[in-house]
């Protein structure tokens, strides 16, 4: 079986078509065998392409003018789906040209656009987007809601957790990987009544491809404990940016000590290379790659600012989701989810 | 005018006794002129004031046998607020014998039995945990609620503005601290209902000594741009303790590093006085001292970890608070609110 192929919204993201194009054709040395939809400026997109003769073999360009502004809002995009270069790499998947869609431009737009064309999966209320953050383990941890739903009741938290696992399995090769619910603490009394309800019915689902494990606070997200962490698109996004934006206080407050005195300049230089692990460790661009999950399509969000490693690594998270079947087995896990509420059902019955 | 005394709850926090005891006599070198009711075991707390004769004169001991412990329900530590050192800690707050408490014990249980005892300020519907941060900039940053509200609705959000920002003039000495409502993104239309409605009703209000300046995202909360930034104490308590579990994880990333080569062992040695800067900045205690804002009387809470630093950190913030009038200066900006809404309701009539 051959492998779909990967539309690419060439005129997103701050930096645009060069990024996008380099990105993608760094990827392409991975995962030789996909193939590419190029959306945007031809000619842009042909000059870029110019540097890369390996990815022009492997590249279709689909020209257009219109693209879709950072700042715009997602009604207003939404009416130029057939024009731009995010609606138009997003109906490619939905006409089964493409596999799937990257996208470094507007989020709340490329949500939007995506809901409306792919729908969401038969059993899924509302999609949601799930990121990779770094861990002192082995593996990342997947995240999600990080901001597509800022309120969500126990049912959504439920599907949010299967779909999270599914790409958790993709993730770390785990067979059930562990979840847990983003709490306050947690003691079972903590928190909200949706989150004691979303709880409860993990705790009660049997047969699921995942290991629920309670609740987790918001300081254990990056021990590498747990391997996916669920919660509502307005808790995630405060804890996503909360834990970008005290990672930066501190590497800045570390960069102003070794400024601090000649001592301690020379100590940077000689230590540069364990401070070089760390910011590999950190650089967002190594975790690039957010997912909408729960869509009849696979949908990535490339980070605005991401450069070209950045753009290889959301293409190359695209890659190894469309390899691995990412919307088959969530729709398989969905059924199981289904099932196990009839059981469960059933000897409620008795 | 003579100074109220400080009730400390001798037997709250992880080591007890001896860390709360040098940890006030340290504060005292501060603040000579403040006395101390320590509430506890007398025969240990009298073993652990020999190490301290400067204290010694400065205090009275109230003597009791029973401790609330650190995991246990608030309800069922609220039938004991006769006898435990926490319970009298604060009813010698009700009655006035001193002006103010400080425990290193279970959180809920010093919320509940404080909201019981000294009752919220009149034009305040709740309580809130209001805790320092560092920043980059000059003045740590006031932020709350910090868990004691699950749910918060936008009355309760425009109190806390109120209540933090009487804080936060204590803390940096500014006339009208700026004041921002955490959120998702700072464009008005972010977020939900309550934050809006919040944002909206701090627009309106004038005569207020804060300055509202909207919104601020989890990324921002460090960098020094804001002097108090008001949430719902489930948001809080994710952005804090994501911040602090981030915090970690950046420098154990770090130590790995410094240990993963001779070469930047060496470097470490070398710049040893820079890391340790850093470490001192990131010092939880430092920062120690949560405090209950809104009630007739000012109690604060200690960190169960705290050291005698923390403790001594905790003490020093009562002091202050005392010494600055906290609950007076409240309770005149409520008055301004109350005035501000009469005002504008009189305009809207015409």
């Amino acid at each position: 079986m051959s492998l779909p192929r990967i539309a690419i919204d060439a005129m997103g993201g701050d930096e645009g078509v060069r990024v996008m194009v380099s990105g993608a054709a760094l990827a392409r040395r991975r995962h030789e065998q996909f193939k590419f939809l190029l959306v945007g400026d031809e000619a842009r997109i042909k000059a870029a392409l110019d540097n890369h003769p390996n990815m022009r073999g492997a590249s279709e360009i689909l020209h257009c003018d219109d693209v879709v502004a950072g700042d715009e809002k997602p009604t207003a995009a939404l009416r130029r789906a057939k024009t731009t270069s995010m609606g138009l790499a997003i109906a490619a998947v939905k006409s089964g040209d493409c596999g799937a869609a990257v996208s470094g431009g507007n989020t709340g737009a490329l949500m939007a656009m995506s809901k409306l064309a792919l729908r969401t999966m038969p059993g899924i209320d509302r999609p949601a987007l799930a990121g990779l953050m770094p861990t002192l383990g082995d593996d990342d941890v997947v995240m999600l809601d990080l901001g597509a739903n800022t309120e969500c009741d126990a049912r959504n938290l439920v599907q949010f957790a299967v779909m999270g696992a599914a790409y958790s399995r993709i993730v770390t090769g785990k067979s059930a990987p562990s979840v847990r619910l983003l709490n306050i603490g947690t003691e079972e009394i903590k928190g909200t009544d949706r989150l004691q309800e979303a709880a409860a019915m993990l705790r009660a689902a049997s047969g699921l491809s995942l290991d629920f494990q309670g609740f987790i606070e918001a300081d254990k997200i990056n021990r590498g404990l747990v391997d996916v962490v669920v919660t509502d698109g307005f808790s995630g996004n405060i804890a996503l940016k909360a834990i970008e934006g005290s990672a930066r206080f501190v590497t800045d407050l570390l960069k102003t000590a070794f400024r601090s005195s000649i001592r301690s300049k020379f100590g940077f230089l000689v230590s540069r290379p364990a401070t070089e692990l760390l910011r590999h460790h950190l650089d967002p661009n190594n975790h690039n790659g957010g997912v909408f999950l729960g869509l009849n399509g696979v949908v990535v969000k490339s980070h605005g600012s991401a450069n070209v490693n950045g753009v290889a690594n959301a293409v190359n998270v695209t890659a190894r989701l469309l390899e691995e079947s990412l919307t088959e087995r969530i729709l398989a896990d969905l059924a199981e989810l289904g099932e196990a509420r009839l059981r469960d059902n059933g000897s409620t019955a008795k």
